[in-house]
């Protein structure tokens, strides 16, 4: 998987992630997008419960930036990607988009930082991870 | 699909799930066990927007009683359940399970009432959705 | 605060608790409900941080059965309830409700176990916690 | 309420809100600041489900960043703000966050647009809402 490469999870929207105004409420796409991140970090060999055990750190995230375009509706049947934008030695900046039918529905920005889960201080991306995700 | 086969959905835990004790949240499972029912309807034909535009009805939860046997955890696969139990002229009973490799995590057992949308008041269940849950 | 009082928090309904039904989504009474349970522990002296700091230990639901009278709406102020039923040697149950000016909505019967937060095992209700919840 | 005031809100960090990282989810500040900008909006008069019925408009979130600086753990009493930066004509920006005992943990800038509930196209903000806001 090159950095470029855009990884791609199905997402299906149930009642859970919509609201009153018969669209998905707007902190489910961080959820989506969440999911799909995770996906991603296991097309590269790890989960997060493995990342805490091996090495004891997790990702947290720092920032995030969302647009929001078009409204997804119940039942939609999404594509949530993830894509490296670039990575330093704590922090992996991601571009991530929410698609329906390869409409744009939501894109976003979203800066993780590698922490000591002990400390919630910021530490190296594990060698061997960063070695994966520069492929 | 018979009476008495058994509906089964694919459903990993990330951390949106879970919570500080470590485990999954406990409201987390009647998510998925809502997402499991929608994918269960879908297998015999009808999305819960479809059922909107094409009947003005609804499905909505009448009651619901859990029992919680094990956590689960980050990252696990789970299959979560759905087998119907017996439906009556409005209402649906289901059961529903929440399993990792084979282990019952979480058991459930579920009254679906099929409402209009316009009045919230009990109709009758599509007999069309009948025919097909029967079968 | 007596075995038969009755716990009471005002809980706001926002877009967030409601799905495109236009009504509030049912799991989350289930997280109205852990509130007014943490809110009606907080009254007895203790918060759930506190416990796993203190005894090392941590409520966790065994079961939880919910019967849904009628919905609550976007921007509804609800009471929800919690009474203590009974308490056993590691298990506490609690009645619950949810209530819009005197009308019941939800009523639910919550079983907790006192879990150790090591383990996960069952173990007693740390003994000056049972005294303040018994007067 | 002049424009430079600021509208804060207190809330409370239930295991809901947490994640098996031991920190409050990163989703979960967004739901924090959903609630504060409704109950910002009901101090200037309006609460969501009036602005659909008087003029079947509804505020939808157009844009959102996040900075998240410090973690908030299960049992936080937090407070949190909203604070009006511009209005537009159908545009409401706004500047939030979320502390604890007067020390920033998360700081966003959402941009709100106002839409027509039937076709979800941006509309004016309804004049005495805008003329409540400005003062």
């Amino acid at each position: 998987m090159s950095k470029s490469k855009i990884f791609s999870l199905p997402v299906r929207v149930y009642f859970q992630d919509t609201d009153a105004g018969g669209v998905v409420y707007h902190a489910s796409y961080v959820n989506f997008m969440e999911r799909a991140r995770t996906e991603w970090l296991r097309a590269h060999g790890y989960s997060n419960a493995g990342l805490m055990k091996e090495f004891g750190t997790v990702f947290v995230v720092r920032s995030l930036k969302l647009d929001y375009l078009r409204p997804a509706l119940l039942d939609d049947l999404l594509d949530v990607t993830a894509q490296i934008k670039d990575i330093g030695r704590s922090r992996i900046s991601l571009l991530q988009s929410v698609c329906r039918n390869g409409e744009v529905l939501t894109e976003a920005e979203i800066h993780l930082v590698c922490v000591s889960l002990a400390s919630f201080k910021p530490v190296s991306v594990p060698e061997v991870l960063r070695e994966r995700l520069k492929v």
